[in-house]
């Protein structure tokens, strides 16, 4: 644990069934003569009708809105910084992200690209954000990444074949609503892959070196809500309870990685999501049995204890190692209940690309610095492989 | 519980043994030049060295610092107001308010008499602070207010013998720096309010008709780390980590009432400080058990489970009502073991002054409205009358 840690997330946070009709309303507690909006989403969203009620809301607000709907999923750098280049010239006041993880990301880094006179990439280059964006909200529409609350945006490198995150105060957004009336016909998959994500956040913090006591009451909180509901969000999607107990619990989530970060798990699924593009919580699923496995011996037996106790799985009785044991079976059970693939050959990996793909892991120090447990390159390589039987 | 809720709280914070060693660098975070700075702050605080770290860091900015040492405990409208003259035409880069609630209070307050052209006696009869004012980072010295993360400020009308708050979100600092270090030294009958002040906060956002998710997690922790410490913090206060967990508590507890409001406990201990100069911790504490005991009606059963869970009081085989029981037994217990007085006669309150407190008391509606259980004049009175005995 960190003797000095900290913690910052949005300006302001509104949550609740519905709380998206609330959207004009706190947009003009910070700014109450928005004339021009910047709408960044998705044309699957608008044409599933997720963006009614937003628009409604913008309606009210008697701005112009001009709309970018072409975010690619797990974006490319370039693919940002063209967006960037197509909207010069042109101001807004506000910029509105409404989607999951690409989109938000996505709406936090036009934000500073707007007022910034570097590119993304000279941004990534020397890992800074010099000024404040233009300001944002954001909407999230699934729950998994939290990165409605995270300081953090992560964007694909194609050349490299990695996914590289930035990180700056500059990218957390002003106003932040979560509604789980929005996340109710997210398709199951979805469903599945982005709340194993949300969940993973939550544990890779609890773990991390950097975890500590503001981090650790939001990791055990999201890890209560998600083990709460996870399975009932996949097989019952319309339930309005489960729906807010996994994108409240994924926000929290986002809150304890932005003061304690991620860890290994993050750092072995990247390589995963930018040489195969293997969808980012789908990768954390398949790692994340398999690196508690091998962090195991340096988690303390209380830490793992109130893992357990949050996911409903401790009894008085257990010995530590039943404790273990419990956890990691659940997360097992977990995956196979929510259908996530669990062999990295069915998305083409094979044996040949362990030592590319364990490379590239191993550069991701800013992650791989929190695991509890240093690793060696075999040990990535042994972990990759264990996907691939 | 609420449908739609939100949460606010500061910019960045900063905690841990020593953070305050890292005022500087944090403060350039947001301004790499700060020129000038307003250090709110009390002798008392400056005698006993408590500043020292403080000015340490402050000379690292090469900044002009102006001081004001002469915050009232429990500060008054007009005392503020004068501050706030005498600053007339100065100008400030920032503010940084060390202290207790009321040094922290003052220090939001005269950042925004600096930037907007009321009065606070014109903010408070509006309830609305127009502009932003200048950035401030608190600093508390006290576990209790919780005022670092707070968007409210509290200051006595002498006139209408009565305390007052002013909310706005104006009013949230932009940096906090939570130090356990600079709470060592605080005297005993001071842990003790302060502390249950911050208890206070904690179970009344918990019970409050607007607690909610988010609400309800730092009301838990808040409590979960009190009870854990409040009296080893009071019998032995060099410890640290007693002393952490009481103001990582306390901050807990002040975000837990942004959300969701403090009740009627609050309601009626503002009449007991604004009339007779009682302590605002003391008031609490005393009413605290009378009015849980008016209010446990309306509690369900689940929820004050999770209190003796979160108090360690909690016994599989208790009843509901051996909970609640035992919930404002340990309650009574600590106000015992923290020599807190129960008496209301000790501080000069007779039978002839009751109908004037509860009149007070029934007119701040802003908390009574918080309470699961609406209370008649009536009620009001005897709940003072119990602290008459």
């Amino acid at each position: 644990m960190l003797d000095i840690y900290q913690f910052q997330t949005a300006d302001l946070i509104v949550s609740g069934k519905n709380s998206v009709e609330t959207l004009s309303d706190k947009l003009s507690v910070f700014n109450p003569s928005i004339k021009s909006v910047l709408l960044v989403t998705q044309d699957g969203l608008i044409d599933i009708g997720l963006l009614e009620n937003v628009n409604k809301q913008l309606e009210k607000l008697d701005a112009s809105v001009e709309t970018v709907a072409n975010v690619l999923p797990e974006p490319t750098i370039e693919s940002i910084q063209e967006i960037a280049d197509d909207l010069k010239g042109k101001k807004f006041d506000y910029i509105i992200g409404v989607g999951g993880g690409s989109v938000l990301d996505a709406a936090k880094l036009l934000s500073v690209l707007k007022t910034n006179k570097e590119t993304l990439k000279e941004m990534l280059d020397t890992a800074e954000v010099k000024l404040p964006g233009i300001p944002t909200a954001l909407i999230p529409t699934t729950a998994g990444t939290g990165s409605e609350v995270t300081p953090n945006a992560i964007v694909t490198i194609p050349e490299q074949e990695l996914k590289v995150g930035l990180v700056s105060r500059h990218l957390l957004p002003q106003l932040v609503v979560v509604d789980p009336q929005l996340t109710l016909g997210l398709p199951k998959p979805i469903t599945a892959a982005t709340g194993m994500d949300a969940y993973t956040h939550a544990i890779e913090s609890f773990i991390s070196n950097k975890a500590n006591k503001l981090s650790d009451m939001f990791a055990l909180e999201s890890i209560r809500l998600i083990s709460d509901s996870i399975v009932e969000a996949y097989d019952n999607g319309k339930s309005l309870e489960a729906r807010e107990k996994m994108i409240v619990g994924s926000m929290y989530g986002g809150m304890a990685l932005t003061s304690a970060g991620t860890a290994a798990v993050h750092a072995l699924a990247y390589p995963l999501g930018g040489k195969f593009n293997i969808p980012h919580g789908v990768a954390n699923s398949m790692l994340l049995p398999h690196v508690m496995s091998f962090n195991l011996s340096s988690i303390p037996d209380e830490r793992m204890k109130l893992v357990a106790q949050a996911m409903k799985v401790y009894e008085e009785k257990d010995s530590a190692e039943e404790i273990s044991f419990k956890v990691i079976r659940q997360i097992e059970e977990w995956i196979k209940l929510l259908n996530i693939p669990q062999d990295l050959s069915e998305y083409g990996v094979t044996e040949d690309d362990i030592e590319d793909l364990a490379v590239s892991a191993s550069k991701v120090t800013r992650l791989l610095d929190n695991n509890p447990v240093a690793l060696s390159l075999d040990d990535i390589k042994n972990l990759y492989r264990k996907l691939l039987d």
